[in-house]
């Protein structure tokens, strides 16, 4: 069983939080071909946090985890704080293979992206 | 002419600053046929500031400013704190046209990327 984590920074403001989430159960939607679940996780603020979202994905039956972070730079979060929070969460569930992915912002086709978006609602 | 300007949150890190301006040199080099230029700017910590990125604008000779938010949720900076850099710049300037579109964490290809993120560098 394959799950994507989704890891976002999370926010004060849960309006965030839920924008994250939704665009999780977008992700779902699209992916069954790879991942049987899509789940958000959160680095603070929010739940759940990265080790309590690996724990979810353990108790739903994965055998694998595909990490992507939700951040458009390689700041310290990316560079150190989500790999760090992935170790100890791999302690805990040694039998777990955990894939790190880079983040969102540093994608070849994020550019293409904004240019999309500079069309939209013309 | 028509300039692009992206607008990025801006950050103490002087490396994820970069990594935007990447992204809009990126961005420049495929939307030629829209755009005459792209210019970064930021909200806060970085420069140039929104205000300072339209006076650039405008000194290059813009009529036509798109502006699209390289953030990835709808909070206060969004809805609140860009909109307005945008009504003080737009005084300064009252022959300008400034077109302000959606923040990038609310497009509807975002799901799509991510998806494509989870097969990199297998």
């Amino acid at each position: 069983m394959h799950i994507l984590l989704l890891i976002a920074h999370g926010s004060r403001r849960e309006a965030s939080n839920q924008e994250v989430r939704e665009v999780a159960r977008k992700l779902e939607a699209i992916s069954s071909s790879r991942f049987d679940r899509v789940i958000p996780a959160f680095l603070e603020l929010a739940e759940p946090s990265i080790t309590a979202g690996i724990d979810i994905c353990s108790e739903a039956g994965a055998t694998d985890i595909t990490v992507v972070p939700y951040f458009l730079s390689a700041g310290r979060h990316v560079a150190e704080d989500i790999p760090e929070n992935l170790r100890k969460a791999a302690k805990q569930h040694p039998g777990l293979k955990i894939h790190l992915r880079p983040h969102i912002g540093g994608h070849d086709e994020m550019p293409v992206l904004l240019f999309q978006s500079s069309f939209d609602e013309e």
